[in-house]
């Protein structure tokens, strides 16, 4: 019950008694003096509310009694009224009301209850995939291939035409990375797997379990199962004790922000990093253990929200391209539009496509595009019982309709750009507290002066009715939903104002 | 497109034109003198219907589209119209209707369109839950306890306390493994990682990766991610070309069936299996990767539905507690009530829970149950974005209570005597095609002479409307649904009876 007892440590060193939680107002924001846009849900709250300490008297009792069931609840924060919630503002059981920075570790893409997902459940359709849910592998339902072109294939990054849904982001990742695998040693092979390989991959053992290695980077987050924790290596929480695989790691570019500000020392940084990945790849081939793939994502987000230029992406894809490594890019953070694109790997402009693109989160379902090449070659080879969800497609249907319908895009695009630049005003006023602001979209972070600084800032804006995650060492890590307007920036520019100006 | 191209030739080969199908009438098998049951899904069809040739003209149809889509379709059997599915009948997109006892691969519990789950699908926290999906690790609905305790802990095994959910087999398995892990070095330790051992595990190198070891039975089949891929070995398709993990495997008893007729051969077979156990823990100790867990199913199933005597399990219990390895026992495919109890571990009567026991499938939500003392020690070390789907919970409350409330785990003791029986029957018959016929409730798997036997019996089973399944090399599958009754059993028997004797 870590964090519980850390907000309460924050409640007692703080202004903490009740009477003094500061009920936040939608002030506006000084560095804009655009007029309030329509809401994008109509009848969503006009801000946050605070209606008791926190954690609140029934999240307590609530945390108790599943702590007695999972003895695993140190990660736990609040208990959540969902059917209260509506739009940015989530309300949990105590009745406390905030506005909701983080939206579940980024994965909700319209808010909560919004009017376009209320009408999706009313489909009988969605009754009928939920309580008949089919192994998509053997026994699909009639109207899946339908639903894989609308939800997915209408929103499929430029040049690639193929998609396989999966549960989630760890799964997608981990079943991208066997197709490359499958198709690295077809093409090495030029064929199907002899005798001597299908016997010895039953034991583990060479030639038919190949010594084959993935070169992920330093500071990356690609999931917690064995195989992904191999390439994840963003906390040591997350992987100490496991046993893990001898796989290559390289730095990530360490860019200096505004990134255009810095272009000069941040380009000799990305080409070092490019001659750490060249390195690394030779270093694992005299090892007898080829690269036979790299996974990357967009901008490192777990740890820390990392940038990098489309320069960096492109270089890597031709070294990638040279010695036949598959490039997979991990967008289940970074894809769904809260980039101000669909794809963050949209804005590098690549002169082809990534190999394989991986998503899940605001896609609420997982997945992966890719090359027809890296189709597997035979049944069975990429295969589970579910093999994605059914009722998932239903309402990411209706999501990418509200996305177009609404020009979310653009929203993003809007509220980012405030958003960032009320940032870059903070940070040059509290220059002993604040730097290194950066963003693409509403994916956007800045960096604090200690790991309990930003903790102190997450736990103040908690009291005020703001939800805010952090990142890396010290970030403050901003999620917001895709209906996240101006008016929403401006109250969370206001609060985090009014909590440096008495820090 | 492969079983699609096995159907069509088995098509041509066989009495193929449409006219000659024969429309399977519920006759009633000889062997059983009982009356049929009232049925359990008051409006189920009465028997199979077959109107076109296999696959049917809009499976073909959509087939040709989900394979530009996925370009990984081979194993797709049909499309089915789960609208008109019901009980244990599943409708096909052309009309054809089949009794289905295989379902989904064995995850339904109560066959298609289950009046129970109909009405839990009215539930309105069920579409609250659905458009608000939470990060049940941070901010879990005020319910989430509640049915937690109500779906879950109501039927945990003895002496297992504590549950957490997972999304799938896969990765229950991973994340029970991984609990595993770090239950064994805070163990071994004493207490939490040092600091060389946090910043080690960041490049994957010991001591923070420890060189542990799983142990797991040649045969098994425990899931398709990398991690667990290195313990499944039921078939080399699933293995080839994918890079996997040093970690030992024993043999699996291989018993003659009945098992209770061959008491002293198959003791002698499951005793030269546990010192095959107790020799590979040692060659891995000796090789410094000590096995830190040991995972097996009550059955395995997808390498040929391999059973084993409580005395086997019991004895391997006692090896690793000697040991201090844990002991875990995946019951993704035997659990939810198809071994005629809601474990099958159940009947072994161990003198002490297993450790962890793992779930998905029938219990429509992945998972496992776990000693408190194999919880997680510190906050994040077993933690992903979703840890479940809420949803799942709802309906399993509803499929709980039906299991009590129309005695389904006597139904399945019923039927699998019945079925049993009749295959035993069959096999005395038939003993050039058919041996050892073996069960547990309604698992049930019987050999055929030959791989070709087996898929030949697979198919015109399909022709005349009847789903079965195959595991390990050439074992005939069934994995009914709960409410599968006599009547059911004696439709199958007599199908069976009728293709055997034009073998």
């Amino acid at each position: 019950m870590a964090f519980f007892n850390k907000l309460s440590q924050s409640a007692r060193n703080a202004a903490g008694s009740l009477s003094n939680i500061r009920v936040a107002a939608p002030i506006r924001h000084k560095a804009s003096a655009s007029a309030a846009a329509p809401k994008l849900v109509p009848d969503e709250y006009d801000g946050p509310l605070m209606r008791t300490e926190l954690p609140g008297p029934k999240s307590q009792e609530l945390l108790k009694k599943m702590d007695s069931i999972t003895r695993n609840t140190a990660t736990i924060q609040m208990f959540v009224d969902y059917k209260a919630s509506k739009g940015n503002f989530l309300v949990d059981v105590d009745g406390n009301r905030y506005l909701d920075c983080f939206n579940q570790i980024s994965s909700v893409p319209l808010g909560y209850n919004h009017p376009a997902l209320l009408e999706a459940v009313t489909n009988p359709d969605l009754a009928i995939s939920m309580i008949n849910r089919s192994a998509l592998g053997v026994f699909p339902p009639a109207e899946y291939p339908g639903r894989m072109e609308d939800a997915l294939l209408s929103i499929a990054p430029k040049g690639l035409e193929c998609v396989q849904t999966m549960m989630c982001g760890s799964c997608s990742n981990e079943n991208a990375l066997k197709q490359t695998f499958l198709q690295y040693r077809h093409k090495a092979r030029g064929g199907n797997p002899t005798q001597e390989e299908y016997d010895s991959s039953m034991c583990n053992q060479a030639p038919g379990a190949p010594d084959l290695s993935v070169l992920s980077f330093n500071g990356a987050f690609h999931g917690r199962t064995i195989g992904m924790l191999a390439l994840t290596h963003s906390k040591p929480i997350h992987k100490v004790d496991i046993p893990s695989i001898d796989w290559p790691s390289s730095d990530f570019p360490a860019l200096k922000y505004p990134i255009d500000q810095h272009a000069q020392e941040n380009r000799v940084e990305e080409d070092r990093c490019l001659q750490m990945v060249r390195d690394k790849i030779a270093e694992y081939a005299a090892k007898g253990k080829p690269v036979a793939a790299c996974i990357v994502e967009p901008v490192q987000a777990e740890g820390g929200d990392h940038h990098a230029t489309p320069y960096f992406f492109i270089e890597l894809q031709k070294i990638l391209k040279e010695v036949g490594a598959a490039f997979i890019v991990d967008e289940v953070q970074t894809g769904g539009g809260i980039a101000g694109t669909m794809w963050a790997h949209e804005q590098w402009n690549l002169p082809e496509a990534p190999d394989v693109v991986t998503f899940a989160k605001k896609l609420i379902t997982g997945g992966y595009y890719y090359k027809p090449e890296f189709a597997p070659k035979m049944a069975y080879q990429v295969f589970n019982t579910w093999m994605g969800e059914p009722t998932k497609l239903i309402m990411l249907e209706a999501i990418v309709e509200t996305i177009k319908k609404d020009n979310l895009l653009e929203n993003v695009q809007n509220s980012g750009k405030l958003l960032l630049s009320g940032l870059e005003e903070l940070q040059a006023k509290y220059p002993q507290f604040m730097s290194r602001a950066r963003g693409m979209g509403t994916f956007i972070a800045i960096d604090l002066s200690s790991p309990e600084t930003a903790a102190e800032i997450v736990a103040r804006g908690r009291k005020a009715g703001f939800i805010l995650g952090t990142c890396g060492k010290q970030s403050l890590r901003l999620r917001p939903a895709l209906i996240f307007q101006s008016q929403h920036a401006e109250m969370l520019l206001d609060e985090l104002s009014h909590i440096m100006s008495e820090l």
